[in-house]
């Protein structure tokens, strides 16, 4: 499990297109919330096994005023096998009802934008952003559902920090 | 669970294309063994956690000159997402080395060819053949393993009956 | 796992006190059936957790008429913790409605007669008679559910050899 | 699931013994930790093969400077099967490393004095007590591990409210 150093708000998704949403995602309208982010695969065993039953777990447990449960297409192999197509027809038959973004495919190369940004190295990855939109956690394969409910509930108890500058955020200050 | 009342030798699967084999699967070159047959979808919850493991436990559990396991992909819903690519995306990602075949689509509707002929009703259904080709059971949903386990040593166990022409088969006889 | 090599039939059980049983079970009255004995003890995690489940699965799986379902209580360990009354609580509070015998302890060391008499190594451990009353399979340790079924079908699907001298058995001639 | 409303801290249990601990514990001495206590019983079928794999789950992901892991041992019925040696040898092969307690017998009846104390209605039982020893959550049944989780973690992330009157506590104000 690694845990990320920062203290920046981390950037938006790149996505082709919002699944499950009646229109995009942004975690900068989340902010407040903490957010779960399941990086997955449809054709990922370990993703279908573990990390889509979890995020449903994390849906059921903590409350959505709480936690916000996303889903993140980050097809990096087979892409004929996972496009847009394939995910919705997943998503219809393992009852997957929160929004699920489809990383966007690179030009250059098999992996997408926001998996190459966000630095992920495989799938499942679980993306933990606090209620500040900085990302605290960023765990590739297996965790245990005792340690994501602790992750999770340790992040939804931090207080937001009042802003010095209150008008001030994403590096600008607004008047 | 259903038995299949019958002792006439199965008809032949209706296949597009068999993956993982060197050339086309026939029921009739299988005589002697016993086979099972997984008639599945790469997308059916079931079937990915339930009959494709315990197609590989059959595999490993039992000696290939007995029996012989093999995977039919019966697509008849979400086509779009479960062509030959997806298909070959799948078996590799889950580590699937018996042969499957790609049930004939239809000209005529959703359901292919081979689950038409068979009557199947869905997916996954478990297809048990005796040593002589004929269908003895035919499961739809979850089997137990040790039901499993069961039925194909009892079908093991079967000694071939001899036949009273034993030149003649498959509607012919031979010099 | 091991196969037992013999053709003679097994000796009788040495038991304390049959539970679950309204008089004591004897190996030979239950001649012409399989019977599958799981040697336990009832403070053994793998005993708890695989081999009773597994037992209530062959009682559920085969018909009484060909299959029977004993359990064995070897207690090598703990002997105090598990008498007949922990014995009785535990047969109660685990729904176990098959006859269990307590295997009889020794008045030499803590290894029970039958488990001293049949050598077994541990627990759990499935023994497997055939019909004819002889130990087939001794097996230590986890059996897979799809394994048991296998070789219980096995054995149900043997025909009884009839003997040459039918009124010979057990290495005597009755007139 | 229940959650128990009340701000006084719980009362000590009434303990017998307590194994795998050098001397009684308290839970006047464990203030300052979240505390949990896993009431149940070494016969029932629910606490071995939920709440006892649970428990280690809690002592593994939490450190313990912020919780504790008790087991209460509250024999309620079969109190001849679940005597103190039995449960020595039950620690011994379950692998328990935590402090369990030998809740106190009652002389009036089967239910035991701190299982009568709290109310308890059966085991599993889950009790947490937050940092200042107020019982918080007093669960019957299965509950998920994302749950245990989640809970236990809102629990550590509490700060200690600062006492009006810091030297008095317990009904009683020291110089």
């Amino acid at each position: 499990m690694s845990s990320v150093v920062t203290t920046v708000a981390a950037p938006e998704f790149r996505v082709a297109n919002w699944l499950n949403a009646s229109r995009p995602v942004s975690l900068a309208r989340l902010r407040g919330k903490v957010v779960a982010v399941y990086a997955f695969q449809m054709l990922c065993p370990g993703c279908v096994s573990h990390a889509i039953p979890q995020a449903k777990q994390v849906r059921h447990t903590f409350p959505r005023e709480d936690v916000e449960v996303l889903g993140l297409h980050t097809v990096f192999e087979h892409h004929v096998a996972m496009g847009r197509a394939a995910l919705e027809a997943f998503i219809h038959e393992y009852r997957i009802d929160f929004p699920v973004g489809i990383d966007q495919p690179s030009d250059n190369g098999p992996v997408p934008l926001t998996m190459q940004q966000y630095q992920l190295r495989g799938t499942p990855t679980l993306l933990l952003f606090d209620r500040q939109g900085v990302l605290r956690h960023s765990i590739l394969g297996k965790v245990h559902d005792m340690q994501v409910g602790a992750l999770l509930a340790g992040l939804v108890a931090e207080t937001i920090a009042q802003p010095q500058h209150p008008h001030c955020n994403d590096g600008a200050c607004r008047i």
